[in-house]
């Protein structure tokens, strides 16, 4: 059976003079295997993945896995109880408006430095310690520098120590009013077919602060750098993803198993489940690179309702949403309608009726594809 | 064809100097009859209204009218405009968490005082024209005083002006995540069979701050004052209504001219429209007295899954809610189910799957029954 | 020497499923004597209590006190710790707009029925207790019932449940940008000269929701009623403050030993030290009634110079403060000075330069007299 | 006498359906001369500069000036009026965090391209005539792309299109709680000795999103380009600067003639004044590069006494603050001390007293140095 550990890590304090920590639930296996780390709800109202978390430790109390699987639910203690009015504000630092996944650490340069130094016999598994070994050191670092750090930055870092760790790392989030969908690297196209997630965004080798990021560009990098030079592909075999799953601000039981059960799949493909396999749906899955994935800025500030249901494909030209002019009832500009720039599948939308000019109305699938095994094989 | 006059408001000044005021839609009948006040979005997250505005509007453009008709959509240019996160922090002045709807004027002794002085001869119209005048100049002293009065204050005071002179006044809301229901003064209740929403609160001649309270409070007082001293019973015809036309945040258009037509059908039993009659639909209403409309409240801190839908039957005992605690995922204290204390309409629950200990989880009828043209009449 | 005693007392629930407790610090005398209860930061941006209260602790691990007495600094977890933007968001829940300081209970038919239950021959003792274990009982039955409490309700009933068994109650406060002073009602102006303070509100037996009127409208009724009744001065000694140390968010170490010293004078007067007797400033204690505090509330938006300073008398006419309207700098409607609308002493203003219409700009003594010895005997 | 032109620039729309505009204070002088443009408060709680403006357009009615001056007080409408309790929330947009002054335009590979074009006899004038053209083209374009744009963006961008024809701009900001500071361009160091500000900040050629260097980047760049090729200094005469005038959240109507009279003399020195030479004062100072100006982050939460001043200069070991920790007040963990990690200037801190762990305490000038007359010759 699988040995379970609970722990508390401490992210930060509070002006009470109280450390805030996050939970940890750690199952270790009988047998050796893959490393995963899960966390959740590091945008305080993207709650959903707290129930798949839920799921997943009913599970693994009596599922055997191989190696180790962390799994860290409501992972910043912050975000998560700053009420603003009856919702969370739960995607930046009230204070400053840091979006609370921008601090992890990633250091290009340094990758270079250290594939320079690599001796040509290293095998995959020790520079996997030493670079692990040395990233974490870096990261220690940062979190000791005399000057301190910001409240963002150390809660990502500290999370990141435990998460580089990992072979397998998926980041549970939530759209604002969302369908389902999955953040995947290029390169990992092919594991995008394991979870039972419909639409696929593939995103280059390029760091702008988020964890999946923060996991997979140093590993990609390094994989780049030592595949040219040894002429042959050097595959790390790390992933990592940040699972989108539907929308903020509401949970359900239900829906989480099904979650749960998605993400067990891949698991079961990455071989860190000991008995069991588990296949993935057959499914529909569209993709699309990040470039096209694309969005919708309202010119016009109004009252909205929003046509185009997340998960809806829509054609060039037809109704996406229609704003409410209440100081025009009178006339003709009392009711414009948005329309669709170009054939698209409606993603997600702003979750409030009521916007300003230069709101993100929509964010959306162009020139989208199929996903397909040939495709990514 | 009713004549049509656009106004505009001015209920307050923002900090770059600007005046703010709200739109005023007015339509006049070419005969005369009763006047009537719409407002919405006192409450800026209630949106709805507005739509239901829109559509009163486009009607009465050729639907002949009796008397005169006020329309305010988005009474509130503050509360709308204030955003906290993604979404609209309209229920209170965010300065000081003054509620929108809680500083119009009513003063009891007032009253009593004017029913005094009156003669034994004054006929109703006599004494509903004094009465609107001195209680109207009463409410302009207030907005005159030379030590100022507060923003909430003075935007009610500046809409209850309009308002009092009406017949029939409805003020739109919304609940959080919400099934329509109604709140009708006692001595209104058959006036409840005339809208088209299936939940009604009865409330009593009590004054809490409120747009329909400030408008009836007076009435009934008076009403019941002479009607004593007559020994019989005097009517004055006037009637308020918060009207709470399903969640916030959130526009409809087909519902908001379901809506619209609810309010045609009371208004039209009212003789507001000159040539047309509509009839309310054949429908169950339940109803309630207001102090059997009763608030839930969570005496836990957790992750929330609503399990009533808003106008679901629940019986004691059943479940109403289930919490995750995301601290506790290894035991049975990972989740808690909420069970309803009693026999119960769900009305209306917390827009937010994240709560504190002491959140309103839920508003309910209990000890509910159904409201026929029997009772009310 | 004193005995101490730390305990924590659990007063919510937050959305990660932990517990939110304030610190209870509590020394007890080796002879007995009166029951203190002093708190702090309730409003959690009013921080300047707490040094108070950090002082008061290191005093008396030294100096010997009769009784009891329990300091509770910062007893509002959730309000300490609500940022938006830099600033602390706590005066009120976020959630609703609950001002934290409105939810205590008192109801005076309840007072009146206890009364009416007395026996002649029952001694001040023996009231005072009966009274005490009534009270907490009712308050022990709000906390317990089946629909449960709002946040607010709950913190305030909890921290009401210590405070009712003092005889001196001291609830610590800031105002915005502001002078020291206090609230007494009109019963003890007498202890008005025992603490340091140079201004002073009196205040009527009229309950609105706060620590102190919860305290002393209980004990003031009760003694009216029985002294009315045995028709002699029926006195227990309970008395009730609210202490606004100067400005929010600010602390200062040095003025926060002033303030604590003012205290430990009034706890000398009332026989609280053992041994050792401290002697109020001689100064000048300038005192209104609550009816001549008054507000003044700006009827422009715009940029706010505050010109009289908290604690300056200023007269008839003369300026208060300068609006800037960046909206019309071409012309003379560029400023506009505030005058002062009759003698003032300005004892606190807004603490932003941004401000609506409607705002709170100042609150001001008008009608004021100098407290003597004389006036309170 | 100069021309004054009074004109409003739409800048945004808000839920309403109003327009959002900002105030232009265009004043032309009967010669030929430099363009200037300065705005204030782009951050809506930093409004002394809209004193400053105030000074400055009444000095312009009757001060002729050669050339062009563009005034823009108040210059988000957003920002300045959203109020989260009684403090402004004007650093970012509250929806979504971005900071309103980070949206400009800048982009290096445009302006290698278009140094690439040019022929060798173009002259300075010509240059920047093409320039300014073809910057603000780009600029337009983003403002016109199909799927729109970001809130803060399009009001950066909308600014940006006034300020690119100037020679000289000023932002006028304010610090949290701050003394007077100056953000200078290398290369344009000479211009500092022109204010009367203390404190100087000098900033490389990097891009990170604000005004200032969205107005001096290309022009720096195109300089240095053009200067390679032609083998001489090539200088545009244009720069920009971010005044920091003291603290947010104030307004002081004679600090800010002080201030106005500063950039009098900074705009006598550039020849934009027709008759009068006003010459800056004889002060001390202090300069520092951008990689020493640090920031202090706080490693724990509590409440804070800020004692260094700022202004003031500490010696490494010396006191910066002291932080109360509530939760242990019987021990010595009651107080902290944080010391100076060594010789600094303290420029600024924090404005309010809690502060949660990874808090910026304090930004502070480290490895600074006097500026003068010679090191910038």
């Amino acid at each position: 059976m699988n040995q379970f550990i609970k722990d508390y890590l401490v992210v930060a304090q509070n002006a009470s003079g109280r450390n805030m920590n996050v939970p940890l639930y750690r199952f270790i296996g009988s047998q050796p295997g893959p490393k995963v780390y899960i966390q959740s709800s590091i945008h305080g109202a993207e709650v959903q993945g707290n129930v798949v978390i839920y799921h997943l430790v009913q599970w693994f109390k009596t599922l055997p896995i191989r190696g180790e699987i962390i799994l860290v639910p409501n992972c910043n203690p912050v975000g998560t109880n700053i009420k603003a009015g009856e919702y969370t504000l739960g995607r930046f630092d009230p204070v400053n408006g840091t979006n609370w996944n921008r601090g992890y650490f990633f250091d290009a340069q340094f990758v270079h430095q250290f594939a320079q130094q690599l001796n040509e016999g290293d095998s995959i598994a020790q520079i996997k310690q030493q670079f692990r070994q040395q990233i974490k050191q870096q990261i220690q670092q940062k979190l000791e520098q005399e000057w301190g750090l910001g409240l963002a930055q150390r809660l990502n870092l500290k999370l990141q120590q435990l998460a580089f760790d990992a072979d397998y790392v998926i980041d549970l989030h939530n759209g604002p009013v969302s369908t389902r969908h999955v953040y995947v690297p290029e390169y990992a196209r092919a594991s995008a077919l394991k979870f039972n997630i419909p639409h696929v965004i593939l995103i280059p080798n390029v760091f702008s602060g988020a964890l999946d990021e923060a996991t997979f560009c140093p590993w990609w990098t390094l994989s780049e750098l030592l595949s040219a030079r040894r002429q042959e592909p050097v595959d790390f075999a790390v992933e990592a993803f940040t699972l989108e799953m539907g929308s903020q601000e509401v949970i359900n039981f239900s829906e989480g198993e099904y979650d749960a059960k998605s993400i067990l799949t891949y698991l079961s493909a990455k071989g860190c489940l000991l008995q069991e396999t588990i296949e993935p749906q057959a499914m529909r899955r569209i993709a699309v690179t990040l470039n096209n994935y694309k969005i919708y800025y309202t010119q016009q500030g109004g009252i909205v309702e929003y046509l185009a249901k997340p998960g809806e494909y829509i054609k060039k030209g037809e109704l996406l949403a229609r704003i409410l002019n209440v100081d025009k009832l009178e006339d003709d500009r009392a009711t414009t309608n948005i329309l669709a720039p170009c054939d698209l599948v409606a993603i997600l939308h702003f979750p409030s009726a009521s916007v300003l000019s230069g709101t993100q109305l929509y964010k959306c699938f162009t020139n989208f594809f199929e996903l397909e095994a040939l495709d990514v094989s």
